[in-house]
């Protein structure tokens, strides 16, 4: 496949207008002023950033209330030479809208994305009892349909919708979850590392070794040892077969930091294949705690202990 | 709730009929002949069961390429007193069907379940390109709304679906992944325990202590020093806050099994909550394999030792 | 062998009077005012538990300068039917005397049991240099040899040998760490259990499994995982080839304490060969320190759960 | 304390000639034609080594049966710059000796090393039931005693012992374990490391950080996880206070294996204090099995891998 020149001045992200991925880019200095290319899926918006079309692309990987979100993981489990380089929350919240002149009595059916309706679903069995539902391509899509010839009367949507399309808001925070935030990452082509900050984030996706019995413990062991931590660990099929798994991890620190260096080590002796998806800071800032068993210094210090073995240096 | 009387003539399942869920169904020797109850999710499949109105329910668990079913996982881990009593496997496999008089190269638009969407994507990209996309609710119902007023030309659905409906056969075997198969499991009210076949599976969802570095590798553990292998770990979200977890586990054998038992006492002494969703035989029917080390009588022989100990009885 | 009718009113211990051994029997209640044994060595002390010829005998088993005995470890390894009862603490603490009209300045040879010869070795090299060094089989009787035909001028002892030997102390406190303790075990051929105290100590040997990598690793574990700490392991060569060992275990708690009865069932099912000598109160009578996790009401209440599941009661 | 100018010509062992010390040392090729010094005990033994009064002094430091040589260990573990540079392997067999004259009927006390005398004890109460013992300070000494005037009639001694000393041989093979066997090592003040053969050991003294809870198995970790086999373990105590411990460790394979360098970082980083007391052939020469998952390859390959990522290189 022939490269498009790098198009540094196209972010890419999940369309149209309006999502809450829209909203996550808005969160990018970087991306302040550049074109933001609306694509319909993960994969379009990796294949943006592969070929050059766009510089980076801004793509939802975790819902709190719904958990991993399994394209996203399992394309940057697919896609090489991909990076992550910024992590971005946004507080995931939804309005009822309708045709203009529709009171919520008269809602019978509702179109919306899988994901939205199921965060929905509670406050709709009690407000629109016996509902019908109509699943949607986005958030957006699902009220934009309203404007053409969809069947429902009432869409899920994000806040806001009505200043993008010429809907009625029927009611607000609707999510069963007021505390609903979703995840998202910033994926471009770079390898050079950001710097550590203390408070970063390191993503990796890691293959078990086949039909070694304990080994997701040996892998877990391989961060435990070193004191580093994890906030996210999702298994995901390979694909080929049932049982065959691998895992995408999200552990506390970056690859500059002398022990997760030294568990990626691990891992890398450990795993038949393990992706190293990027060291980024952390969205919610929070430096990482670790005991001070595993500073820095301490590695340095053990390092400089060993070499002297070796070169053969009298004790001191 | 006042229960209806338990209606054990009736089997709730995902419809409507032709859907994989239904040849699930079809595997079981006691549902035939009785009346199979088609629901529109999983959430009405469990309320079915819970209030009496069917004997049990066939919901799909985990697919070999999707991975883990997120909602049959949640609605397990959040409706009580559940059972799985069986397994059951059913290979998934796709046909491209239209109404008729279209030829394959009239489509531009394909009305598909998600899920079967993102199976047979490769497929589409390379025999309809530029296609256009509109979700469905079902496999079933992406083809039967082909007959009604949908916009779209194809529908994707499973093989058989023109012994229900008039629509013909574009091509068959559209799948990505020619292995794919979905699991399923058969769900009911019982809390009798199945007998041990030697071919046993047993299903937890287990939470993790809050805040304690290392639980999920303590968790683990319970199974490993016990022997027992896992052939499904899923983290899903608690759904209260990024980073809380709760896991679905499959382990190898049965709660009647010495070492499973043992390691169910440790889990439960661990976990703040623990859900015990049933031992019942695997699909595969493949024996477990596990070291002589954890026979039975090992465990047997330990308690009438430490019995003798504890009574003050000399030593053999 | 026959067995001698059982004379609960002897104790054996290693003479003569005056030893660090007898000091620990003067701690025991029962023993005042009983028939004290002095015999030559562990092994009698052991046979004369097993015949019935003593009630009970007081042995040292661990000093806190050179670590276990391993005659004692050896003795108690392979002897069957014994249990520990209590256990005593003995400050060590040495004197140098000599006949009459010796002085410190005339002393050229010293008598001493190895033990203490090397536990005074830094005082004798400052304040004896170049003194000559002569073996004996006892602290007293290191002593007593010196007011027979004995070519030693000095005999290492302990503090109150000149009350039942007319020696002179020519120097006290002569050992090299003021703070030297032996650890003292009382041992009978009941086999009733003790009450548990709350700060008790429970004495195993155990064997490793053959050649499996990381057995050991593996034992301890089995006390870890149930909160379980130790306070002595100490290996010992099984004897018959180089690099095969048993391992002598002090950990904290009862048998009877939920934690240590569970931790027993794991090591016997996981070592073809362990040995329990007993739960018994520490000598220091400090409660035993566990994380709440390791309760007794834990331990039941995850029986109880089980049972329930077994048994087919529908959850709570 | 002035240095000796470093004799290379001169060995230390324990003396006097005719010890099994002085039958490892003549197993050295290097040390052959060069001047013995026969020393009184391990401690001057290490102080002629360090003083440079001798090039390597060989010690005993396990014993088949016995277990480990606790004053080797300790000193081991408190003499600093000293490198175990050879390992050799004694068969420990035994004969009882006597003036010439005397019959084995008429012994009646015996003079022994503690040592072997605990290694004979089963013949010897068979034998010369009711035999008084008499404690010598080392094998060959309690036979020269008898030639002085020594109290007993008969000594325990090496094999050839008649070859030194005019006595007489009343029986062979006394030892109740005809396989016993000792190790010695050969220690000098050379920090050079002898190359690798594939068949070496490395040893260790570790002192565990303090009231850490799980500290021994997290120290055995070190090495598990690594695959790295110990083939002695031994806990020495600190000696200033009760439950205080360092462990002796020999470990299969070399420092400059991938696998053991990086044990040790692990165990520099883990313990308040490693001794590296030396990586050196095994008396056996038996080559060191690992998986080859543990192979110098796998290691060098990782670290490539990591700085190609910390380099910021594209993935391959």
């Amino acid at each position: 496949m022939p490269l498009t020149p790098l198009d540094t001045d196209s972010y890419s992200f999940l369309g149209p207008a309006g999502t809450f991925t829209e909203a996550a880019l808005a969160q990018v200095p970087d991306a302040a002023g550049k074109r933001w290319r609306a694509v319909n899926n993960v994969g379009e918006a990796l294949a943006d950033v592969v070929s050059g079309r766009s510089v980076a692309a801004m793509i939802a990987i975790e819902n709190s209330v719904d958990g991993g979100v399994s394209a996203t993981q399992d394309a940057l489990a697919s896609v090489p030479n991909l990076r992550i380089v910024g992590e971005y929350l946004v507080p995931v919240n939804f309005v009822l809208v309708a045709r203009p002149g529709t009171t919520l009595a008269e809602v019978n059916t509702v179109n919306a994305h899988p994901v939205a309706y199921a965060q929905c679903r509670a406050w709709l069995e009690k407000a629109v009892p016996g509902h019908g539902y109509i699943p949607a391509s986005s958030n957006v899509a699902a009220a934009a349909a309203l404007l053409e010839n969809s069947q429902a009367d009432a869409a899920i949507a994000p806040p806001g919708i009505d200043t993008h399309h010429p809907v009625v808001v029927l009611a607000t925070n609707i999510g069963d979850n007021p505390n609903a935030v979703t995840r998202f990452v910033l994926v471009s082509r770079t390898v050079t590392l950001p710097e550590p900050t203390g408070a970063d984030k390191t993503t990796l996706i890691i293959e078990l070794p086949d039909d070694r019995s304990g080994a997701l413990l040996e892998m877990l062991e391989q961060f435990a040892t070193r004191g580093v931590n994890l906030s996210l660990i999702q298994s995901r099929p390979i694909g080929d077969a049932l049982g065959r798994y691998r895992f995408v991890i999200d552990a506390d620190g970056h690859i500059l930091d002398e022990r997760m260096a030294d568990a990626l080590l691990g891992l890398r002796r450990f795993s038949p294949n393990v992706t190293f998806l990027g060291s980024y800071p952390r969205a919610d800032k929070q430096a990482i705690e670790f005991t001070s068993r595993f500073d820095d210094e301490i590695f340095i210090e053990a390092r400089d202990w060993l070499r002297g073995l070796i070169d053969g240096e009298p004790a001191a």
